[in-house]
């Protein structure tokens, strides 16, 4: 065993002797290189220069990420309700009144739009009828059948094929340079914790979102976690940077969102002292994803747009800055 | 630059070779080889065991510690509350009409039993007073400047000198084997963060604890996070698998604690499959700390002493089982 474990430290060696050699590649190779790639790039270098005044310890290199519209697509709908729409006709047959009940009458018709007209009243029916009532690991298991079988609607790829290759370059490049990243969405935290790992590299514990109240009960002997249908947090807008302190306890020095609903985020994170990071990226490319910002209901961009200039935030352009959008656009 | 990365790559790999070499020296030389110290090495060599059926991946090697009574001595009274204490005296100027109202009186004249005697209405009321209505960057330098000059009524030693060495041998060694070590405390989460990286090495987010509510504000163009007089969550007893799932997302396969108020904790813990370690700080050694179980007010271990046998959990004597207590009665 000894001898194993040297020669496999040997080898580990002699992969870090050649790093130098591979650092030379570009580590963000789906990005032009135009204004937002080179702010990025600036920004890291500064903040791991040893010896700098401007150096940030490894500890203190927080990076945050909203999720929907930052790291995957958001549009048509939030997959987190798709993935709603989808429970409610699983458990229909378990709810017969839901035939003739709204918003569920509508939601089992596929009427995504009568849906939506019963306001926030009716998204938060759906949630609670699908979302609680069941145990953690109950709902875990749930959220990875669906994920790894539910087909976007417009593209027919899976949902975690939607994510953005440069947002994926740039999680792997932050961390190689001593970030630990986040994901902060306004997301439902256990629809994300099933998957972000594999999909992103951040494990659950990486993982900061909205959520709704849990119980510890024993049942036969064995504990379990309920789901309850009452809200515990909306990590969104404000609650975002009180999201951020509850799970992290201190200022990140890296925000990137794409959203009025990360404006706090932002803002929170870029008046800390140093060097500081705040980007946005803008949904400006109809041709190969969607173009929205001031008028959408869905990831609607409107006062960070007017602001982002004066407060010193990056916009990344989908269209300008990106060369590809999705990991089988890549060419 | 590379010539200087290349050398450390070189004086990292010379220290890598010889680690094997280190390796044979114990990791817990503070623990004496009895019953508690082999189940918790026998454990960590099953858990990391590659090629065995019972290996666990890092990222699922969680460890979670309660932190009063468990890391650090909790008598003769919560470090916390001798910190709320303090706080009435230093905020008394701002607030003459203490000096009649209970318990604020109590606490400004040293008298605990009174304050003790309001029951949980009166710690909560002094609690509010003294941690809320500030920001959390006021209020974690205040917990700064109080833990790096506050004396232990007892030892007149440093609050973070009145630590456990065996459990910072725990902690370190099993870090070395690829666990993620977290703090689970009914304690205040902002009351620790300023320092548990630094004497436990335990970063602010892998803190869980008692939280009061804050909110977002701009305050002159500046962003803060104000601390509101309202419970926000109670980290205690069935409140800790709660906080668990919240904030690290999955279950934990190790977890160690001292009181009934630690019980869900470890039942949460130990009833995952596989491998599962459950430990019990017992304390009673009244020479060298303090001897205290079922009938404490302070760290109640009643229940817990009655079922740790039939669920499989080591109960360490504090007494019997470890070499030295604190770091400053080292031999």
């Amino acid at each position: 065993m000894k001898l194993a474990k040297q020669f496999f430290l040997v080898a580990l060696c002699i992969a870090s002797l050649s790093l130098p050699a591979f650092a030379a590649a570009d580590p963000l190779p789906s990005w032009n290189d135009t204004a937002p790639k080179k702010a990025i790039v600036t920004f890291v270098e500064r903040v791991t220069k040893s010896g700098s005044p401007e150096f940030v310890p490894p500890a203190e290199r927080i990076a945050t990420f909203d999720q929907d519209g930052c790291l995957w697509a958001e549009q048509p709908m939030y997959a987190q309700l798709a993935f709603a729409l989808d429970r409610v006709k699983a458990l229909a047959p378990q709810h017969p009144e839901w035939k003739e009940k709204q918003p569920f009458k509508a939601a089992l018709e596929g009427d995504v739009k009568t849906v939506f007209a019963g306001g926030e009243h009716a998204l938060l029916e759906l949630v609670m009828a699908t979302h609680a009532g069941n145990t953690t690991e109950e709902f875990g298991q749930t959220v990875k059948e669906w994920i790894a079988t539910a087909r976007h609607p417009k593209t027919g790829r899976l949902y975690t094929e939607m994510v953005y290759q440069p947002m994926l370059e740039l999680l792997a490049y932050l961390r190689a340079n001593g970030f630990k990243t986040f994901i902060v969405s306004g997301g439902g935290i256990e629809f994300m914790r099933p998957w972000t790992e594999k999909v992103y590299g951040i494990p659950p514990e990486q993982v900061i979102g909205s959520s709704i109240r849990t119980k510890f009960e024993v049942r036969d002997g064995k504990p379990v976690l309920v789901r309850l249908p009452e809200i515990n947090f909306i990590d969104d807008k404000a609650g975002k940077p009180v999201g951020i302190q509850q799970h992290i306890g201190r200022r990140p020095i890296a925000a990137f969102g794409n959203s009025d609903g990360d404006f706090e985020m932002l803002e929170w994170t870029t008046a800390g002292p140093g060097p500081r990071l705040g980007v946005y990226v803008h949904h400006d490319d109809a041709g190969r994803e969607w173009a929205y910002d001031r008028k959408s209901p869905i990831g609607r961009l409107d006062r960070g747009l007017d602001e982002a200039a004066k407060r010193g935030w990056v916009v990344i352009s989908m269209k300008s800055d990106w060369k590809v959008i999705f990991p089988f656009g890549k060419r």
